[in-house]
Protein backbone atom coordinates (compact mmCIF):
# COMPACT_ATOMS: atom_id res chain seq x y z
CA UNK A 1 0.00 0.00 0.00
CA UNK A 2 1.33 3.33 -0.91
CA UNK A 3 0.30 6.78 -1.17
CA UNK A 4 -0.17 7.66 -5.00
CA UNK A 5 -1.01 11.36 -6.58
CA UNK A 6 -3.15 10.93 -9.24
CA UNK A 7 -3.45 13.59 -12.11
CA UNK A 8 -6.44 13.30 -14.68
CA UNK A 9 -8.61 11.66 -12.18
CA UNK A 10 -11.57 12.78 -13.39
CA UNK A 11 -10.74 11.42 -17.13
CA UNK A 12 -11.26 8.32 -19.14
CA UNK A 13 -8.37 6.72 -18.21
CA UNK A 14 -7.69 8.74 -14.79
CA UNK A 15 -11.10 7.44 -13.18
CA UNK A 16 -10.70 3.62 -14.00
CA UNK A 17 -6.95 4.33 -12.81
CA UNK A 18 -8.65 5.48 -9.41
CA UNK A 19 -10.47 3.15 -8.71
CA UNK A 20 -7.92 0.36 -9.34
CA UNK A 21 -6.01 2.06 -7.22
CA UNK A 22 -8.09 2.38 -4.15
CA UNK A 23 -8.71 -1.47 -5.08
CA UNK A 24 -4.69 -2.60 -4.89
CA UNK A 25 -5.35 -0.65 -1.00
CA UNK A 26 -3.43 2.49 -2.04
CA UNK A 27 -4.55 5.87 -0.55
CA UNK A 28 -5.05 7.84 -3.78
CA UNK A 29 -4.75 11.97 -3.64
CA UNK A 30 -6.07 13.57 -6.85
CA UNK A 31 -4.72 16.92 -8.20
CA UNK A 32 -6.68 18.50 -10.43
CA UNK A 33 -9.60 21.27 -11.60
CA UNK A 34 -12.30 18.92 -11.01
CA UNK A 35 -13.51 16.33 -8.54
CA UNK A 36 -13.46 13.30 -9.28
CA UNK A 37 -16.10 10.85 -9.65
CA UNK A 38 -14.41 7.97 -7.63
CA UNK A 39 -15.49 7.58 -3.79
CA UNK A 40 -12.27 7.23 -1.82
CA UNK A 41 -10.08 9.69 -3.33
CA UNK A 42 -8.78 12.58 -1.97
CA UNK A 43 -9.08 15.58 -4.15
CA UNK A 44 -6.43 18.77 -3.97
CA UNK A 45 -8.50 21.25 -6.72
CA UNK A 46 -5.40 22.81 -8.56
CA UNK A 47 -5.03 23.95 -12.22
CA UNK A 48 -1.58 21.75 -13.08
CA UNK A 49 -1.38 24.66 -15.95
CA UNK A 50 -1.18 27.40 -13.40
CA UNK A 51 0.72 25.98 -10.43
CA UNK A 52 2.42 23.13 -8.84
CA UNK A 53 1.04 22.96 -5.65
CA UNK A 54 3.65 22.45 -2.80
CA UNK A 55 3.28 18.54 -1.88
CA UNK A 56 6.13 18.29 0.42
CA UNK A 57 3.39 17.69 3.56
CA UNK A 58 1.71 14.95 1.45
CA UNK A 59 4.75 12.83 1.64
CA UNK A 60 3.72 10.60 -1.05
CA UNK A 61 5.85 8.02 -2.71
CA UNK A 62 4.23 7.36 -6.11
CA UNK A 63 3.11 9.03 -9.07
CA UNK A 64 0.50 8.25 -11.76
CA UNK A 65 0.52 11.42 -14.45
CA UNK A 66 -2.28 10.26 -16.48
CA UNK A 67 -3.78 14.37 -16.71
CA UNK A 68 -3.16 15.96 -20.27
CA UNK A 69 -5.19 17.93 -22.83
CA UNK A 70 -8.07 15.28 -24.41
CA UNK A 71 -10.10 17.20 -26.35
CA UNK A 72 -11.75 14.67 -29.14
CA UNK A 73 -10.61 16.22 -32.61
CA UNK A 74 -9.23 18.75 -31.74
CA UNK A 75 -5.67 17.86 -29.28
CA UNK A 76 -4.01 16.39 -31.73
CA UNK A 77 -2.13 19.26 -33.25
CA UNK A 78 -3.31 21.94 -30.35
CA UNK A 79 -1.13 24.26 -28.61
CA UNK A 80 -2.53 22.76 -25.48
CA UNK A 81 0.63 20.03 -26.19
CA UNK A 82 3.42 22.40 -24.92
CA UNK A 83 1.50 23.61 -21.96
CA UNK A 84 1.15 20.20 -20.51
CA UNK A 85 4.66 19.35 -21.33
CA UNK A 86 5.73 22.46 -18.91
CA UNK A 87 3.45 21.28 -16.43
CA UNK A 88 4.63 17.53 -16.77
CA UNK A 89 8.07 18.70 -16.14
CA UNK A 90 7.12 21.05 -13.11
CA UNK A 91 5.05 18.57 -11.65
CA UNK A 92 8.13 15.80 -11.52
CA UNK A 93 10.32 18.37 -10.45
CA UNK A 94 8.03 19.21 -7.72
CA UNK A 95 7.15 15.30 -6.92
CA UNK A 96 11.33 14.28 -6.66
CA UNK A 97 11.86 17.48 -4.19
CA UNK A 98 8.91 16.42 -1.93
CA UNK A 99 10.04 13.05 -1.60
CA UNK A 100 8.62 10.54 -4.23
CA UNK A 101 10.73 8.35 -5.83
CA UNK A 102 8.38 6.56 -8.17
CA UNK A 103 6.54 7.92 -11.50
CA UNK A 104 4.13 6.49 -14.02
CA UNK A 105 3.27 8.49 -16.95
CA UNK A 106 0.52 7.87 -19.26
CA UNK A 107 2.07 8.10 -22.84
CA UNK A 108 0.86 6.93 -25.90
CA UNK A 109 1.21 5.06 -29.51
CA UNK A 110 1.02 8.33 -31.50
CA UNK A 111 4.84 8.46 -29.84
CA UNK A 112 5.94 6.38 -32.54
CA UNK A 113 7.06 6.68 -36.10
CA UNK A 114 3.71 5.45 -37.73
CA UNK A 115 6.51 3.53 -40.36
CA UNK A 116 5.60 0.09 -38.66
CA UNK A 117 2.20 -2.25 -38.48
CA UNK A 118 3.42 -3.57 -34.83
CA UNK A 119 5.31 -1.16 -32.78
CA UNK A 120 8.17 -2.46 -29.58
CA UNK A 121 9.11 -0.17 -27.56
CA UNK A 122 12.87 0.21 -28.44
CA UNK A 123 12.15 1.71 -31.83
CA UNK A 124 10.63 5.47 -31.30
CA UNK A 125 11.17 5.53 -35.30
CA UNK A 126 10.81 8.84 -37.61
CA UNK A 127 9.02 11.86 -35.81
CA UNK A 128 5.48 11.57 -34.84
CA UNK A 129 3.07 12.90 -37.05
CA UNK A 130 1.34 14.75 -34.81
CA UNK A 131 1.92 17.64 -31.63
CA UNK A 132 0.42 15.11 -29.79
CA UNK A 133 3.11 12.68 -30.08
CA UNK A 134 6.25 15.15 -30.33
CA UNK A 135 5.06 16.42 -26.94
CA UNK A 136 5.02 13.07 -25.71
CA UNK A 137 7.99 12.04 -26.94
CA UNK A 138 9.70 14.97 -26.58
CA UNK A 139 8.36 14.48 -22.86
CA UNK A 140 9.69 10.89 -22.62
CA UNK A 141 13.33 11.29 -23.70
CA UNK A 142 14.01 14.43 -21.77
CA UNK A 143 12.36 12.79 -18.43
CA UNK A 144 14.39 9.29 -19.19
CA UNK A 145 17.53 11.48 -19.28
CA UNK A 146 16.80 13.85 -16.26
CA UNK A 147 14.89 10.60 -14.12
CA UNK A 148 18.24 9.69 -12.30
CA UNK A 149 19.46 13.10 -11.93
CA UNK A 150 15.68 13.77 -9.68
CA UNK A 151 15.96 10.05 -8.32
CA UNK A 152 13.34 9.37 -9.93
CA UNK A 153 11.65 5.63 -10.83
CA UNK A 154 9.85 6.13 -14.10
CA UNK A 155 7.89 3.58 -15.92
CA UNK A 156 6.32 5.18 -18.90
CA UNK A 157 2.71 3.55 -20.51
CA UNK A 158 2.46 3.83 -24.40
CA UNK A 159 -1.26 3.29 -24.26
CA UNK A 160 -3.01 2.36 -27.60
CA UNK A 161 -6.54 2.77 -28.27
CA UNK A 162 -8.75 2.21 -25.44
CA UNK A 163 -12.68 1.75 -25.30
CA UNK A 164 -15.25 1.86 -22.89
CA UNK A 165 -18.58 2.58 -21.58
CA UNK A 166 -17.72 6.47 -20.97
CA UNK A 167 -15.91 7.48 -23.82
CA UNK A 168 -16.31 10.75 -25.64
CA UNK A 169 -19.58 10.20 -28.23
CA UNK A 170 -16.79 11.08 -30.76
CA UNK A 171 -14.78 8.31 -30.33
CA UNK A 172 -15.31 5.26 -32.12
CA UNK A 173 -17.30 3.46 -29.65
CA UNK A 174 -18.50 6.69 -28.30
CA UNK A 175 -20.37 7.26 -31.72
CA UNK A 176 -22.33 4.34 -31.50
CA UNK A 177 -23.55 4.70 -27.99
CA UNK A 178 -24.61 7.90 -28.62
CA UNK A 179 -26.14 7.29 -31.33
CA UNK A 180 -27.83 4.22 -29.50
CA UNK A 181 -29.30 6.48 -27.00
CA UNK A 182 -31.08 8.69 -29.50
CA UNK A 183 -31.82 6.03 -31.81
CA UNK A 184 -29.74 7.57 -34.48
CA UNK A 185 -27.60 6.08 -37.04
CA UNK A 186 -24.08 5.90 -36.47
CA UNK A 187 -22.25 6.27 -39.36
CA UNK A 188 -18.00 5.59 -39.65
CA UNK A 189 -15.33 5.60 -42.69
CA UNK A 190 -14.99 2.07 -44.28
CA UNK A 191 -12.61 1.44 -41.10
CA UNK A 192 -9.84 -0.73 -42.76
CA UNK A 193 -7.54 0.86 -40.21
CA UNK A 194 -5.46 -1.91 -38.29
CA UNK A 195 -6.03 -1.10 -34.30
CA UNK A 196 -4.79 -2.38 -30.73
CA UNK A 197 -8.36 -2.34 -28.88
CA UNK A 198 -7.84 -2.34 -25.54
CA UNK A 199 -10.69 -1.84 -22.64
CA UNK A 200 -10.33 1.31 -20.31
CA UNK A 201 -10.37 -1.14 -17.28
CA UNK A 202 -7.55 -3.25 -18.10
CA UNK A 203 -5.31 0.09 -19.05
CA UNK A 204 -6.36 1.32 -15.75
CA UNK A 205 -4.64 -2.21 -14.44
CA UNK A 206 -1.74 -2.25 -16.58
CA UNK A 207 -0.52 1.46 -15.09
CA UNK A 208 -1.33 0.58 -11.47
CA UNK A 209 0.62 -2.81 -12.11
CA UNK A 210 3.76 -0.82 -14.09
CA UNK A 211 3.33 1.75 -11.18
CA UNK A 212 4.27 -1.39 -8.76
CA UNK A 213 6.64 -2.85 -10.34
CA UNK A 214 8.74 -0.73 -10.22
CA UNK A 215 9.85 -1.68 -14.37
CA UNK A 216 12.00 1.44 -15.75
CA UNK A 217 11.57 3.31 -19.21
CA UNK A 218 8.69 2.35 -21.98
CA UNK A 219 6.34 -0.29 -22.06
CA UNK A 220 3.72 -0.65 -24.52
CA UNK A 221 -0.38 -0.95 -23.06
CA UNK A 222 -2.46 -2.79 -25.44
CA UNK A 223 -4.17 -6.05 -25.97
CA UNK A 224 -0.73 -7.37 -28.44
CA UNK A 225 -3.80 -8.18 -31.55
CA UNK A 226 -4.60 -5.96 -34.37
CA UNK A 227 -8.43 -6.11 -35.22
CA UNK A 228 -9.65 -3.92 -38.14
CA UNK A 229 -12.40 -0.78 -37.22
CA UNK A 230 -14.82 -2.48 -39.43
CA UNK A 231 -14.44 -5.81 -37.48
CA UNK A 232 -14.64 -3.91 -33.90
CA UNK A 233 -17.87 -1.95 -35.14
CA UNK A 234 -19.80 -5.29 -36.43
CA UNK A 235 -18.54 -6.74 -33.23
CA UNK A 236 -20.29 -3.89 -31.13
CA UNK A 237 -23.24 -3.50 -33.49
CA UNK A 238 -23.77 -7.15 -32.76
CA UNK A 239 -23.35 -7.32 -28.71
CA UNK A 240 -25.21 -3.84 -28.83
CA UNK A 241 -28.03 -5.15 -31.33
CA UNK A 242 -28.03 -2.18 -33.45
CA UNK A 243 -26.54 -3.38 -36.45
CA UNK A 244 -29.42 -2.30 -38.18
CA UNK A 245 -28.26 1.29 -37.39
CA UNK A 246 -24.70 1.18 -38.34
CA UNK A 247 -23.52 2.01 -41.55
CA UNK A 248 -19.78 1.59 -42.52
CA UNK A 249 -18.42 3.62 -45.49
CA UNK A 250 -20.70 6.54 -44.84
CA UNK A 251 -17.69 8.39 -43.99
CA UNK A 252 -13.91 9.11 -45.49
CA UNK A 253 -11.11 7.88 -44.68
CA UNK A 254 -8.65 10.27 -43.26
CA UNK A 255 -5.73 10.37 -46.03
CA UNK A 256 -3.05 10.88 -42.75
CA UNK A 257 -4.34 7.37 -40.96
CA UNK A 258 -2.16 5.04 -40.12
CA UNK A 259 -2.72 1.81 -41.51
CA UNK A 260 -1.63 0.01 -38.41
CA UNK A 261 -0.54 0.62 -35.24
CA UNK A 262 -0.73 -2.79 -32.75
CA UNK A 263 1.58 -3.15 -29.84
CA UNK A 264 4.47 -5.32 -29.13
CA UNK A 265 3.56 -6.29 -25.80
CA UNK A 266 6.46 -8.35 -24.64
CA UNK A 267 7.68 -6.05 -21.88
CA UNK A 268 3.83 -5.42 -20.49
CA UNK A 269 3.24 -9.77 -20.19
CA UNK A 270 7.05 -10.35 -19.19
CA UNK A 271 8.23 -7.73 -17.28
CA UNK A 272 5.21 -6.00 -15.80
CA UNK A 273 2.93 -9.18 -15.40
CA UNK A 274 -0.48 -7.99 -16.63
CA UNK A 275 -3.07 -10.14 -17.91
CA UNK A 276 -5.83 -8.59 -19.38
CA UNK A 277 -9.14 -9.33 -17.64
CA UNK A 278 -10.74 -8.39 -21.35
CA UNK A 279 -11.28 -10.13 -25.02
CA UNK A 280 -12.82 -8.01 -27.45
CA UNK A 281 -16.03 -9.69 -26.69
CA UNK A 282 -16.28 -9.39 -23.44
CA UNK A 283 -14.68 -5.96 -23.24
CA UNK A 284 -17.45 -4.84 -25.89
CA UNK A 285 -20.21 -6.47 -23.57
CA UNK A 286 -19.09 -4.42 -20.98
CA UNK A 287 -18.39 -1.34 -21.87
CA UNK A 288 -22.26 -1.75 -23.60
CA UNK A 289 -23.89 -2.82 -20.79
CA UNK A 290 -22.86 -0.08 -18.75
CA UNK A 291 -24.45 1.74 -21.53
CA UNK A 292 -27.53 -0.08 -21.40
CA UNK B 1 14.13 48.31 -36.42
CA UNK B 2 12.01 45.72 -34.16
CA UNK B 3 10.70 45.43 -30.59
CA UNK B 4 12.72 42.71 -29.54
CA UNK B 5 12.21 40.64 -26.40
CA UNK B 6 15.67 39.28 -24.85
CA UNK B 7 16.28 36.89 -21.72
CA UNK B 8 19.45 36.01 -19.97
CA UNK B 9 20.44 39.37 -21.25
CA UNK B 10 23.06 39.53 -18.44
CA UNK B 11 24.66 36.67 -19.11
CA UNK B 12 27.55 35.92 -20.86
CA UNK B 13 26.12 35.68 -24.41
CA UNK B 14 23.07 37.67 -23.20
CA UNK B 15 25.02 40.61 -22.55
CA UNK B 16 26.51 40.85 -26.46
CA UNK B 17 23.09 39.99 -28.08
CA UNK B 18 21.74 43.10 -25.73
CA UNK B 19 24.69 45.49 -27.15
CA UNK B 20 24.49 43.74 -30.88
CA UNK B 21 20.36 44.75 -31.07
CA UNK B 22 20.70 48.23 -30.47
CA UNK B 23 23.67 48.31 -32.57
CA UNK B 24 21.40 47.34 -35.50
CA UNK B 25 18.81 49.83 -34.17
CA UNK B 26 16.22 47.57 -32.63
CA UNK B 27 14.56 48.33 -29.14
CA UNK B 28 15.44 45.92 -26.25
CA UNK B 29 13.15 44.71 -23.60
CA UNK B 30 15.17 42.53 -21.25
CA UNK B 31 12.86 40.10 -18.84
CA UNK B 32 15.25 38.35 -16.44
CA UNK B 33 15.92 38.63 -12.90
CA UNK B 34 19.29 40.89 -13.05
CA UNK B 35 19.25 44.08 -14.75
CA UNK B 36 21.58 43.46 -17.89
CA UNK B 37 24.77 46.20 -17.36
CA UNK B 38 24.13 47.50 -21.40
CA UNK B 39 23.08 50.77 -21.23
CA UNK B 40 19.79 51.33 -23.45
CA UNK B 41 18.04 48.07 -22.59
CA UNK B 42 14.39 48.31 -21.22
CA UNK B 43 14.49 46.11 -18.13
CA UNK B 44 11.27 44.19 -16.62
CA UNK B 45 12.52 42.48 -13.24
CA UNK B 46 10.93 38.75 -13.45
CA UNK B 47 12.10 35.17 -12.24
CA UNK B 48 10.88 33.13 -15.51
CA UNK B 49 11.34 30.04 -13.67
CA UNK B 50 8.57 31.37 -11.42
CA UNK B 51 5.92 33.19 -13.76
CA UNK B 52 6.00 34.19 -17.47
CA UNK B 53 5.02 37.94 -17.32
CA UNK B 54 1.75 39.35 -19.87
CA UNK B 55 3.02 40.58 -22.90
CA UNK B 56 0.40 41.86 -24.60
CA UNK B 57 0.96 45.22 -24.01
CA UNK B 58 4.49 45.20 -25.04
CA UNK B 59 3.67 44.49 -29.11
CA UNK B 60 6.69 42.91 -29.16
CA UNK B 61 6.90 41.26 -32.54
CA UNK B 62 10.74 39.66 -32.01
CA UNK B 63 12.51 37.19 -29.20
CA UNK B 64 15.73 36.01 -28.65
CA UNK B 65 15.85 33.80 -25.81
CA UNK B 66 19.16 32.85 -24.29
CA UNK B 67 18.49 32.73 -20.66
CA UNK B 68 19.71 29.03 -19.31
CA UNK B 69 21.09 28.00 -16.25
CA UNK B 70 24.55 27.73 -17.05
CA UNK B 71 26.70 27.51 -13.79
CA UNK B 72 30.26 26.48 -15.19
CA UNK B 73 30.70 22.62 -13.35
CA UNK B 74 27.30 21.94 -12.48
CA UNK B 75 25.06 22.71 -15.59
CA UNK B 76 25.60 19.60 -17.39
CA UNK B 77 23.59 17.09 -15.32
CA UNK B 78 21.44 19.46 -13.17
CA UNK B 79 17.80 19.37 -12.87
CA UNK B 80 17.80 22.98 -13.53
CA UNK B 81 17.59 22.02 -17.35
CA UNK B 82 13.60 20.73 -16.63
CA UNK B 83 12.87 24.18 -15.40
CA UNK B 84 13.90 25.68 -18.43
CA UNK B 85 12.22 23.13 -20.52
CA UNK B 86 9.33 24.38 -19.24
CA UNK B 87 9.74 27.98 -18.70
CA UNK B 88 10.97 28.02 -22.41
CA UNK B 89 7.80 26.72 -23.81
CA UNK B 90 5.59 28.84 -21.62
CA UNK B 91 7.52 32.05 -22.88
CA UNK B 92 7.11 30.78 -26.25
CA UNK B 93 3.09 30.24 -26.14
CA UNK B 94 3.24 34.01 -23.89
CA UNK B 95 5.04 35.17 -26.46
CA UNK B 96 2.60 34.08 -29.35
CA UNK B 97 -0.25 34.58 -27.97
CA UNK B 98 0.59 38.40 -27.28
CA UNK B 99 1.10 38.90 -31.23
CA UNK B 100 4.86 37.74 -31.57
CA UNK B 101 5.94 36.12 -34.71
CA UNK B 102 9.71 35.67 -34.72
CA UNK B 103 11.77 33.51 -31.85
CA UNK B 104 15.77 32.39 -32.00
CA UNK B 105 16.41 30.51 -29.07
CA UNK B 106 19.98 29.66 -27.98
CA UNK B 107 20.56 26.28 -29.01
CA UNK B 108 23.96 24.20 -28.17
CA UNK B 109 26.33 22.10 -30.14
CA UNK B 110 25.13 19.55 -27.20
CA UNK B 111 21.85 18.52 -28.50
CA UNK B 112 23.76 16.26 -31.25
CA UNK B 113 24.97 12.89 -30.08
CA UNK B 114 29.13 12.99 -30.24
CA UNK B 115 29.97 10.85 -32.91
CA UNK B 116 31.07 12.78 -35.62
CA UNK B 117 34.17 15.21 -35.71
CA UNK B 118 31.99 17.59 -37.71
CA UNK B 119 28.17 18.42 -36.95
CA UNK B 120 25.78 19.63 -40.01
CA UNK B 121 22.03 20.54 -38.99
CA UNK B 122 20.39 17.65 -40.23
CA UNK B 123 21.82 14.97 -38.63
CA UNK B 124 20.82 14.65 -34.47
CA UNK B 125 22.58 11.37 -34.37
CA UNK B 126 22.36 9.27 -31.07
CA UNK B 127 21.17 10.43 -27.62
CA UNK B 128 23.20 13.54 -26.11
CA UNK B 129 25.39 12.59 -23.55
CA UNK B 130 24.41 15.25 -21.29
CA UNK B 131 20.89 16.48 -19.85
CA UNK B 132 21.56 19.62 -20.92
CA UNK B 133 22.37 18.59 -24.61
CA UNK B 134 18.89 16.34 -23.73
CA UNK B 135 16.99 19.49 -22.35
CA UNK B 136 17.83 21.29 -25.82
CA UNK B 137 17.59 18.90 -27.90
CA UNK B 138 13.83 18.46 -26.57
CA UNK B 139 12.91 21.67 -26.46
CA UNK B 140 13.90 21.93 -29.90
CA UNK B 141 12.08 18.96 -31.18
CA UNK B 142 8.84 19.95 -29.96
CA UNK B 143 9.15 23.54 -30.65
CA UNK B 144 9.87 23.07 -34.37
CA UNK B 145 6.63 20.62 -34.28
CA UNK B 146 4.72 23.50 -31.98
CA UNK B 147 6.02 26.49 -34.29
CA UNK B 148 3.21 26.22 -37.19
CA UNK B 149 0.60 26.02 -34.43
CA UNK B 150 1.89 28.90 -32.42
CA UNK B 151 2.10 30.59 -35.25
CA UNK B 152 5.76 31.23 -34.98
CA UNK B 153 8.79 31.42 -37.22
CA UNK B 154 11.80 29.71 -35.09
CA UNK B 155 15.00 29.94 -35.94
CA UNK B 156 17.25 27.77 -33.93
CA UNK B 157 21.14 28.98 -33.16
CA UNK B 158 23.07 26.05 -31.91
CA UNK B 159 26.25 27.57 -30.52
CA UNK B 160 29.47 25.44 -30.54
CA UNK B 161 32.25 27.27 -27.83
CA UNK B 162 32.12 30.46 -27.40
CA UNK B 163 35.08 32.77 -25.91
CA UNK B 164 35.64 36.20 -24.47
CA UNK B 165 36.92 38.69 -22.25
CA UNK B 166 34.14 37.96 -19.53
CA UNK B 167 33.67 34.41 -19.55
CA UNK B 168 33.31 32.58 -16.10
CA UNK B 169 37.18 31.63 -14.58
CA UNK B 170 36.10 27.73 -14.56
CA UNK B 171 35.80 28.18 -18.17
CA UNK B 172 38.88 27.44 -20.57
CA UNK B 173 40.02 31.33 -21.46
CA UNK B 174 38.41 32.35 -17.93
CA UNK B 175 40.81 30.07 -16.06
CA UNK B 176 43.99 31.77 -17.60
CA UNK B 177 42.49 35.43 -17.89
CA UNK B 178 42.04 34.77 -13.54
CA UNK B 179 45.22 33.25 -13.14
CA UNK B 180 46.81 36.01 -14.54
CA UNK B 181 44.41 38.52 -12.52
CA UNK B 182 46.11 36.85 -9.48
CA UNK B 183 50.08 35.70 -11.02
CA UNK B 184 49.19 32.48 -10.38
CA UNK B 185 49.18 28.95 -12.82
CA UNK B 186 47.17 28.29 -14.68
CA UNK B 187 46.48 24.74 -15.09
CA UNK B 188 45.16 22.87 -17.84
CA UNK B 189 44.83 18.98 -19.48
CA UNK B 190 46.87 17.64 -22.59
CA UNK B 191 44.31 19.33 -24.44
CA UNK B 192 44.07 17.40 -27.47
CA UNK B 193 40.26 17.62 -28.11
CA UNK B 194 39.78 19.51 -31.19
CA UNK B 195 36.76 21.94 -30.85
CA UNK B 196 35.06 25.22 -32.76
CA UNK B 197 36.35 28.21 -30.83
CA UNK B 198 34.10 31.17 -31.39
CA UNK B 199 34.08 34.78 -30.13
CA UNK B 200 31.26 35.50 -27.82
CA UNK B 201 30.79 38.56 -29.82
CA UNK B 202 30.44 37.14 -33.14
CA UNK B 203 27.63 34.67 -31.81
CA UNK B 204 26.03 37.69 -30.67
CA UNK B 205 26.03 39.07 -34.32
CA UNK B 206 25.18 35.41 -36.05
CA UNK B 207 22.22 35.21 -33.29
CA UNK B 208 20.84 39.06 -34.69
CA UNK B 209 21.42 38.14 -38.32
CA UNK B 210 19.50 35.19 -37.90
CA UNK B 211 16.83 36.52 -36.06
CA UNK B 212 16.78 39.14 -38.56
CA UNK B 213 17.01 36.57 -41.69
CA UNK B 214 13.98 35.17 -40.91
CA UNK B 215 15.63 31.50 -41.54
CA UNK B 216 13.80 28.49 -40.02
CA UNK B 217 15.18 25.61 -38.38
CA UNK B 218 18.80 24.75 -36.62
CA UNK B 219 21.91 26.66 -38.07
CA UNK B 220 25.34 26.13 -36.65
CA UNK B 221 26.90 29.00 -34.94
CA UNK B 222 30.42 28.01 -34.84
CA UNK B 223 33.45 29.40 -37.13
CA UNK B 224 33.56 26.25 -39.04
CA UNK B 225 37.66 25.71 -38.08
CA UNK B 226 38.95 22.92 -35.47
CA UNK B 227 41.58 23.71 -33.29
CA UNK B 228 42.93 21.46 -30.34
CA UNK B 229 42.25 22.93 -26.82
CA UNK B 230 45.86 23.38 -26.43
CA UNK B 231 46.84 25.37 -29.47
CA UNK B 232 43.74 27.52 -27.84
CA UNK B 233 45.31 27.40 -24.71
CA UNK B 234 49.20 28.21 -26.37
CA UNK B 235 48.29 30.90 -28.83
CA UNK B 236 46.38 32.88 -26.02
CA UNK B 237 49.07 32.71 -23.55
CA UNK B 238 51.27 33.66 -26.30
CA UNK B 239 49.10 36.76 -26.58
CA UNK B 240 48.77 37.60 -23.22
CA UNK B 241 52.55 36.94 -22.63
CA UNK B 242 51.38 34.82 -19.70
CA UNK B 243 53.57 31.40 -21.20
CA UNK B 244 55.74 31.18 -18.07
CA UNK B 245 52.17 30.44 -16.07
CA UNK B 246 50.79 27.53 -18.18
CA UNK B 247 50.84 24.51 -17.75
CA UNK B 248 49.16 21.88 -20.13
CA UNK B 249 48.92 18.27 -19.13
CA UNK B 250 48.64 19.32 -15.36
CA UNK B 251 45.15 18.24 -15.28
CA UNK B 252 43.57 14.55 -16.37
CA UNK B 253 41.45 14.51 -19.46
CA UNK B 254 37.88 14.08 -18.83
CA UNK B 255 37.30 10.13 -20.38
CA UNK B 256 34.08 11.68 -21.76
CA UNK B 257 34.59 14.47 -23.34
CA UNK B 258 34.28 14.04 -27.17
CA UNK B 259 37.48 13.72 -29.07
CA UNK B 260 36.16 16.62 -31.72
CA UNK B 261 33.51 19.62 -31.79
CA UNK B 262 33.67 21.38 -35.11
CA UNK B 263 30.80 23.54 -36.78
CA UNK B 264 29.64 22.83 -40.35
CA UNK B 265 29.12 26.32 -40.95
CA UNK B 266 27.41 26.03 -44.67
CA UNK B 267 23.60 27.25 -43.27
CA UNK B 268 25.08 30.47 -41.35
CA UNK B 269 27.25 31.48 -44.26
CA UNK B 270 24.85 30.70 -46.87
CA UNK B 271 21.38 31.10 -45.47
CA UNK B 272 22.18 33.49 -42.39
CA UNK B 273 24.62 35.79 -44.36
CA UNK B 274 26.90 35.67 -41.35
CA UNK B 275 31.01 36.89 -41.79
CA UNK B 276 32.86 36.62 -38.72
CA UNK B 277 35.15 39.82 -37.57
CA UNK B 278 37.49 37.55 -35.60
CA UNK B 279 39.98 35.14 -36.36
CA UNK B 280 41.23 33.10 -33.97
CA UNK B 281 43.80 35.54 -33.20
CA UNK B 282 42.66 38.62 -33.33
CA UNK B 283 39.55 37.00 -31.19
CA UNK B 284 41.89 36.19 -28.61
CA UNK B 285 44.15 39.29 -28.51
CA UNK B 286 40.49 41.09 -28.18
CA UNK B 287 39.41 38.97 -25.33
CA UNK B 288 42.89 39.15 -23.54
CA UNK B 289 43.18 42.96 -24.04
CA UNK B 290 39.82 43.51 -22.11
CA UNK B 291 41.15 42.02 -19.10
CA UNK B 292 44.61 44.33 -19.56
Amino acid sequence: MARVLLTGASGFVGREVAARLLAAGHEVHALGRRAPTVTGVVHRAVDLLAEIPELRQLGATHLIHAAWYAEPGKFWNAPENCDWVAASLRLARAFAEAGGHRMVVAGSCAEYGWDRPVFSEDTLGPPPQTLYGQAKRSLFELMSAAAPVLGLSLGWGRIFIPYGAREDSRRLLGTLIAARADNRLAEFSTGEQIRDFIHVTDVATALVLLLESGVAGPVNIGSGFGTSVHAFVEEAAMIAGYGHQVKLGARPMRPDDPASLVADTTRLTDMVGFRPRYTLSSGLAEALGHDG
